[in-house]
């Protein structure tokens, strides 16, 4: 069994045991934040024909050549065309036809002038002062999208535009990758879930709650099961039980003690532990083993531990899964400059967890969120980033750039200008 | 009537229109997202006592002091106690107990020493080599938090950490400002819905699907109308069946032709239009009035228009009414370098859909994204931010600072380093 892996290590063995989900068909509405599995073309094109981009009126460019201030040229008004509807009259010259924003060009015609330039006092016939360029205000066909284009790639993250995009070319349903069902395994004789009371120094079972919203979070759909002791029958009960999941994650018993025995179990329905324990702070007791294809994470018990194991490994696995592009199964990583000294560190990555800002010159700047203990919550709710400091690095100055990872969703805080 | 305001004016005329919603009791994961309502407090210490932060053994430092490599230290050990027990015993000089990771300290016992560090071979007894601080591997009660500490304040927006506080002080339910439900009604007689084929130059109705997602994706609950012609008698019944809503969003006829019935039948329903028109490109014809309490919004047709104008405009009402705080309404604002010359501008502020990229020296830079037209929403679909030019603004250059605004939980583009 591999040991004190470097998170890339971890991560790759990780993401190899994680595979694509079977795709499904849902409506347009429910596809938001998932991933298009095919390619999807414009039926038509888009403007599907040549239209008016004003309100004001259609007519033959040649017919207003001679117009000036002193000297107007008058087309007489054969008609009128809204949105939506057609003009029947083919454009003779000296004619004119009044148009609405949208509405198609009426044959005849080569430009559009906008009704603020005309005097259009009498109903029947407008003037102009100065001439039209021919193709003035027309909108061509096809000259948004053209029909059989591509408009959502396949592997397209679903955001609200691209929702407009696909109703536009006329698609109610779209085919996306299901959503990943994970199962939330809390261990520890020293938990207690709601209702019970805390004694002899038990503390509430919060990864169970911390972890299950990350993973709505992260797109997918958590399986809560009840908390579990410090039996090795119990644990591999538990674990047997939810094993049709996609991907179960345990938090707690991974780490060197007597009564850890969710490393053990996890072996021994594996076969082997593909790996156990990865250089970082917080988070280094990590079991991963795959149990008839079902990866199960054995994470480690602290509250903030196991929320830097997600964000690491976890949710690398979930987006893979969930179909989305490589480059984004990786958290977003950028250097900022150290908003204040950060001490030496240890011989294990340290990720802290912090708050990046970006300052009036554009720089972004990542300062921590107070104490960094792992069973301090504060720090991970309070943050949007965690500062990455290399394993074994000498104390960073204030104003030296260090690696941050942005919380997925999280921008920069604000600052208005 | 108030006309051509600053995107300010109107926005501050449309926020003073929108009254925070009631709150409600939700299930603590349900809470994910939404805006906590009271302060919530620790009801107990955590850690709820001292206890051990390692595996190993509880022990009296002054027992230790001789230790040495050449002349270890024997402690008898007369207990063990797993995380979540508690041992009766109380500790005497020469004596240790054995203790798990998070177990309650012994009385008596002033230090733990780990595991590691002792020779363990005999069950009964244990040999130091080197004396063990006063105090060494204590987690203190309370160090963490402390019994009535305020963990999550009122206005807290709930992430994935604050969901594990919550539950670690015992909360699987919290009270949260309902989710604004938001009536969307596109009008326009060249508009089809699915299921109808588009004729004499009619496109597809993209603007309630687009809209109905920035609405689900700023945490309100969309109501989605059929779409009404361009007839004021269908207007004004659609938009009196929808007055229940928190805000009613219309999509087209507020510009200035003979069809735009909408901006007409708000003014005659509310009695007034607070304003019509704003000076930014794209979204200019924007009317906003208040039927009866009901905040109704006017937004122009153009696919990209309607959503810059959400953002700007209607998404702030959402997070007010949302009860989240002050500073979180509006836009999340930086500067950042224009990573590329920018033409000049007219006398309308200029929302340019763009892309935000943090470069290697840690500072952001920011490309438009490509044909801003705005019928041309690939434009926001592959954008993360405006790039805002002011009115009246000369040509930028390239590596000049730029203000952008972030589209909500979009982060700048990834960086690998």
């Amino acid at each position: 069994m591999k040991q004190n892996l470097t998170v890339e290590e971890a991560r790759q063995i990780m993401l190899a045991a994680a595979r694509p989900l079977p795709v499904e068909r849902v409506d347009l509405l429910s596809a938001l934040g998932r991933v298009c599995a095919a390619d999807i073309a414009a039926d038509m094109d888009i403007p599907p024909l040549d239209n008016s981009a004003m309100d004001g009126y259609a007519l033959q460019a040649a017919d207003t050549v001679a117009a000036a201030a002193d000297g107007p040229v008058r087309l007489r008004v054969v008609d009128e065309v809204p949105a939506g509807a057609r003009s029947e009259h083919v454009l003779a010259a000296g004619e004119t036809v009044r148009i609405m924003t949208g509405a198609p060009i009426p044959d005849g015609a080569d430009a559009v002038v906008r009704r603020e330039w005309v005097d259009e006092r009498d109903p029947r016939e407008i003037a102009l002062r100065k001439p039209v360029p021919p193709g003035s205000e027309i909108r061509r066909t096809g000259e948004d999208v053209r029909r059989g284009a591509v408009v959502v790639p396949a592997g397209t993250i679903i955001n609200p535009a691209t929702v407009g995009m696909l109703a536009s070319v006329g698609r109610p349903f779209v085919t996306v990758a299901a959503r990943p069902r994970i199962a939330v395994l809390a261990t520890g004789d020293e938990l207690v879930d709601f209702g019970e009371v805390p004694e002899n120094g038990c503390i509430r079972n919060s990864n169970s709650y911390s972890l299950a919203a990350l993973v709505y979070d992260a797109g997918g759909i958590p399986l809560l099961c009840p908390r579990v002791g410090d039996r090795a029958a119990d644990v591999r009960a538990a674990l047997e039980r939810v094993l049709g999941a996609d991907i179960v994650m345990t938090s707690g018993g991974v780490s060197y003690g007597d009564y850890d025995f969710v490393r053990e179990v996890i072996r021994e329905l594996a076969g082997e532990l593909l790996f156990w324990k990865v250089a970082t702070k917080p988070g280094r007791p990590l079991a991963f083993g795959v149990i008839g294809g079902t990866p199960v994470v054995g994470l480690p018990g602290n509250p903030v531990s196991v929320m830097v194991s997600f964000e690491q490994f976890v949710r690398p696995m979930l987006r893979k899964m969930a179909g989305m592009p490589a480059e984004t199964w990786l958290p977003v990583r950028c250097r900022a400059l150290a908003g204040e000294d950060l001490p030496a560190n240890g011989n294990r990555r340290h990720y802290v967890r912090g708050v990046v800002r970006v300052r009036e010159d554009g720089r972004l700047e990542a300062v921590a969120t107070g104490v960094q203990g792992s069973g301090i919550l504060s720090s991970m709710a309070a943050g949007n980033c965690f500062i990455v400091v290399p394993a074994d690095s000498p104390p960073i100055d204030r104003g030296t750039p260090v690696t941050v990872e942005f919380f997925p969703g999280r921008t920069p805080e604000p600052f208005y200008c």
